[in-house]
């Protein structure tokens, strides 16, 4: 094959050749959902044995049957609501250990060399930050001895070994993370996601049927949907994929393994949606999804003393209660004497932060506090936005035409997110959908 | 103190005098129904508490709760039938590292330091017989550490770790003998087993209300208790106990853990009844206990030819199928010429037995299979037998004074044994329990 034939391969088959061996090497996770129980584990099984037949290496990682962590971590409650989180993570970290052991099995009678490892067996090495650890080095040595073997070595997600030798976890969704960080040890092509949905969409299904289902994303794009309320994916481990380029792929658990695969266009191809660097995404978007968040809570601070510090005096407290502050507004002052300061925190930190706040007037000299709860956030995503001007413009646009009210206004790079009443949410988030070229063709 | 007032004390605190420290080291085992949930592990806490309070270095070995081996258990097999034992051990230890996890947080709760260890963390080393492993080492470095420093280990019974560094478990009842491996490894005074009964009584309380708890019984007692029926603890752990001296306590989880340590006879002192060595017990009684084992098959080889290897053929069978023969009995022949073998099987596997007999005759020249299931065997169990002739006489004079035929007669060092029908099973046992002396005073 020649380097210019090579070129012309997608880039995972392109590591593969250099490899020696017109195989790629795969990484498969399963959620919650995805192994509930033992016939759903069959099923997830029958995914990982496609792949093994089309000639790929694979390795899987688990999370715990669906429920089951939170059984686990209700019972360490029940124990002491002050308890010691390194056995927190001994009793919580059990639930991976049975899923893995139970799809080696099930592998095993397919016929499919299998064993299981849990994190300290690999070793999946992380730092003492019990509860919500992160992976320090993952040793790839035997899980790349097994996979050039044939074997398919099951992993058990969320969790590793701390340098004291005891059993850590890495937080909730931890298991996305270790999928990542398995793939890029072992260096594979590709990491699979299987879960509950069949991919990233262009914004809600439950909003408008005409949500399309994205073939490819890029990494910046499905961080900034990650972080806006389009649960597929852990933030953290977008980051980790993004950091190291291990690509993702968001799939259905639920798809027959046996049918054939097809890409979201019909023709045969990779299901689900890719979530890989922009450089592979041919034809980008202006915009690629809209998203929507509820329950964002407004908090204005009226004629504050416009000095410096002031900013991080009124951030700084609310930090310290770890209230997550979500958008920031501040505008520039008429006479350079006193301002106004807007954010947003989750409904449900709305009592928390204004008492914090309320409790600052001692070093922050401001007005009258307004504030309201049940705000709506909508965003458009779209690495396009950097190379087009004015699509906030067009967005705001969009949205007066609905005689929709903008109340915030916030942007990044590729992010552009208003605040607005929630009775006029899905109403916007349709009409910047059709706005913006993303409907289904046949919706 | 002096070497003779030395000898006047218990046993284990001679050694805790030795050690410099007027206190015992005490290993504590909890069963299932002793960590059922949260709210029982908490009562099984203050147990350790109390034994702590007082001045004692505790270690603590748990089960899983009730019901879970099972059905993890349940989940390998519903996998797989023909499943890796490695698998079914890396599912099935998960239920202990659970609650060694919770034990640990209400402990640390109840101001005491303490920390859950799993198999692989002691380490307890086994042999790779995956799914019924051995102990063939303990590391008590950790642990008498922690215990010197004031702290209680809690550790995963059940399991331990093999050469290849993968999980292993003990087999059923694996529980008791990690605890007392465990009290051997540390060198304990005694080794605690907190369980649903709150001792081993001379009979089967069921059958006759006069049964009484034995406040000490020998090992050898002990084990034969064990294997006649009385299931309060598993052979192998006595075995164990017996051979590295370790004394155990078998005691009830339910008694109030902050009453008065008494006695069963009543006066302050150690509850339960104490498994240990026979010089440790001072009055020896001649029968210490009476046990029944229902549904014994007895099946009768008639007229075998009585030459050298007969047994072996016919026994030798039964093995290959891996059928347990419990009592046997060959009479000399009157001619030298031919003999009657009889033998019992439990009725669970009658069928087979005789199955396999028949399919020997090929190897073995006998007449007739004569067979009958459902008989009772009563045993009568004492170490003073040793120095008192005529037990079984008496045994046999009791029960012919109820009328009561005796089908078959095995014997032992400290047992004499009788299969019966079943109809006169409990009129057997009052009867032998009364005539040995074995009746509570108050009944």
């Amino acid at each position: 094959m020649s380097r210019a034939e090579m070129k012309s391969l997608p880039r995972g088959l392109t590591a593969a050749v250099f490899r020696g061996l017109f195989l790629a090497r795969i990484v498969v996770k399963f959620g919650g959902t995805s192994v509930a129980n033992v016939e759903r584990i069959r099923r997830a099984a029958r995914h990982v044995k496609r792949e093994v037949d089309a000639g790929n290496q694979v390795a899987v990682v688990v999370s715990a049957m669906s429920g089951k962590t939170n059984e686990l971590v209700g019972w360490v409650n029940d124990s002491s609501p002050l308890h010691d989180a390194r056995e927190y993570d001994t009793v919580v970290a059990s639930g991976e250990q049975v899923t893995a052991g139970l799809m080696a099995i099930v592998l095993s009678e397919m016929g499919i060399p299998s064993r299981s490892f849990s994190g300290w067996q690999v070793p999946i090495k992380t730092d003492d930050a019990h509860g919500a650890a992160r992976i320090t080095e993952i040793d790839p040595t035997e899980l790349n001895k097994r996979m050039g073997d044939g074997w398919v070595p099951v992993i058990t997600g969320f969790q590793g070994v701390a340098p004291s030798g005891r059993i850590t976890t890495l937080g909730r969704g931890g298991s996305d993370t270790s999928a990542v960080a398995v793939a890029a040890a072992v260096k594979a092509d590709r990491c699979d996601i299987y879960t509950d949905v069949d991919g990233v969409y262009t914004t809600d299904p439950r909003i408008t049927p005409r949500a399309r289902r994205l073939s490819k994303i890029s990494f910046e794009e499905m961080l900034e949907m990650a972080s806006l309320g389009a649960k597929v994916l852990m933030i953290r481990s977008v980051e980790l994929a993004m950091a190291h380029k291990v690509r993702l792929l968001v799939r259905s658990t639920f798809d027959d393994p046996d049918a054939p695969q097809l890409a979201p266009d019909g023709t045969p191809g990779v299901p689900g949606t890719l979530v890989c660097d922009e450089d592979e995404i041919m034809e980008k978007q202006i915009v690629s999804g809209v998203t929507l968040a509820r329950g964002e809570a407004k908090i204005t601070l009226r004629d504050v003393k416009d000095k410096p510090g002031v900013a991080a005096a009124v951030f700084g407290a609310l930090a310290d209660e770890s209230i997550v502050v979500d958008m920031i507004v501040q505008n520039v002052s008429d006479d350079g004497s006193l301002t106004d300061i807007t954010f947003t925190v989750p409904d449900s930190e709305y009592d928390k932060a204004v008492h914090t706040i309320e409790a600052a007037r001692a070093n922050v000299e401001f007005g009258k506090i307004s504030s309201s709860k049940g705000g709506a956030k909508i965003s458009v995503i779209g690495v396009g936005m950097r190379s087009h001007a004015g699509v906030a413009a067009s967005m705001f646009k969009a949205l007066a035409d609905k005689g929709i009210n903008i109340q915030l206004i916030t942007t990044s790079e590729i992010k552009t997110s208003v605040l607005i009443d929630d009775e006029y949410a899905e109403l916007a988030v349709r009409a910047l959908h059709t706005y913006y070229g993303l409907d289904k063709e046949d919706a």
